[in-house]
């Protein structure tokens, strides 16, 4: 049986990886990278360099792979997104022809495998026709990078928090981290809300930016135009909360 | 100045240490080890073997200090917290004057500092009288521990996740990880729920339980009990959700 090695590598501090990370790509035959087009080449850029740095394994080779697109255009959402889940797993069954018998491969996934991430979800798929031995490695999250970069915790004393989407972000009662959000989401909260917002985080091109909502929105929305046109890609992530 | 570094060190597991994490361990002449007592000495000695497994500064040296205890039967929670605050910054200040002039000592935090853990809160008010360059350093929670060890997403596709404590375990309607339950609250959700439970997680004893809630919560209490006389402390978490 082949083995799958499903590693968390960090939203984008190369230290971020954890030690049992770097043992699980040293165990790898064969190591995937997504390929997302030129304009995200800087994310193909840290896996690489993950495995500059710490893999040390010489029989082992990295191959990269394209993801399809979604069809972002399929007006049934879940149904997009399950077409797009089985073209993955195709493409990880081809994959999986490059490893050889009772060896192992990984997928260097980017932040935790856990959160917001189709990897686990595809594996799987490709379970119910490939069977395969499954680990998961979890990694620091962009969640942890926002909260260590503005030198806050996530929650308050005994309080929830709820992580969610700009697509799904509503009234802010509790403590919501919004991640995913390419439509600026927080523009429509309310102004008198605190938000602690960072993009590229983890990086040298980290931007961090807090205050008062309604004081600070504008200069956000701004930070991320110039840095979207700069770098060719915008990843951000915000806390909103309740001011005390 | 001296700088006080706040040292995620992961939720059982010492592999799920950073690189990022072991660097600051290197750069503190102090590494400092909260003392909870003898029923949770298993907890002291993960500190320790953190310590001793990747520490390889000879200069740096180990201070285990007592922890104070915060007054359970004031009956205003959050007067009780403040004062247990205001006891631990005193105590700090104490492990500061240990600290050489523009030294870095570190705090190691379990799991991750900023989720359900009152460091960063306690160095905020220290600082307020002991001016302190600060740092904090990611680590592997236990709700991503939780998830890897069941094979599972945090969240569903594109939809939100609650994080809240048994305490304030109400309705669950977003998918909910549960901490810091002494009660079970589990016990009193929908027993249609599907629940992921985690005990030790990352450690050799952990232990994991799912399947519907209806099913699976009396096993789940038979062995915290069970565990927690074994071991003289539980620690547990879990992922209800609705079932597909
Ligand atoms: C598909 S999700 C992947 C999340 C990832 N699995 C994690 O654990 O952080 C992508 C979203 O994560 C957030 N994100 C990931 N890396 C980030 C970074 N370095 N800085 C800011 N946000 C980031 C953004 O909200 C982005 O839209
Ligand atoms: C004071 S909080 C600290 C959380 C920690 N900062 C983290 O990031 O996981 C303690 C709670 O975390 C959870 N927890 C911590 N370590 C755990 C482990 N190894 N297994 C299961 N639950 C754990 C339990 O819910 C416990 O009540």
């Amino acid at each position: 049986m082949k083995t799958i090695l499903i590693v968390g590598i960090g939203a984008g501090n190369p230290e971020h990886i954890t030690i049992q990370a770097i043992n699980a790509l040293n165990r790898a035959d064969v190591l995937f990278i997504p390929d997302k087009g030129a304009s995200k080449a800087d994310l193909a850029d840290l896996r690489r360099e993950i495995i500059a740095r710490y893999v040390t394994n010489p029989a082992s080779r990295t191959l990269g792979y394209a993801v399809p697109r979604r069809d972002a255009s399929n007006p049934d959402y879940g149904a997009g997104v399950d077409d797009w889940h089985a073209a993955l797993a195709e493409r990880f069954a081809g994959l999986l022809s490059e490893v050889p018998d009772n060896g192992a491969c990984a997928f260097l996934v980017w932040g935790d495998p856990g959160l917001y991430d189709s990897t686990i979800r595809i594996v799987e798929r490709l379970r119910q026709t490939h069977p395969v031995s499954v680990e998961i490695m979890p990694g620091i999250t962009s969640v942890q990078a926002l909260t260590a970069a503005h030198g806050i915790a996530l929650n308050r004393i005994g309080e929830p928090v709820q992580i969610t989407t700009g697509r799904k972000l509503g009234t802010v009662a509790d403590d919501t981290i919004v991640m995913l959000d390419g439509q600026t989401a927080f523009t429509e909260a309310d102004p008198d809300l605190e938000i602690f917002w960072g993009a590229y985080l983890g990086t040298p091109d980290e931007i961090t930016i807090s205050g008062r909502l309604g004081d600070v929105a504008s200069q956000i929305v701004e930070t991320r135009q110039t840095a979207r046109a700069r770098h060719g890609w915008m990843m951000d992530t915000y806390l909103l909360r309740k001011r005390d």
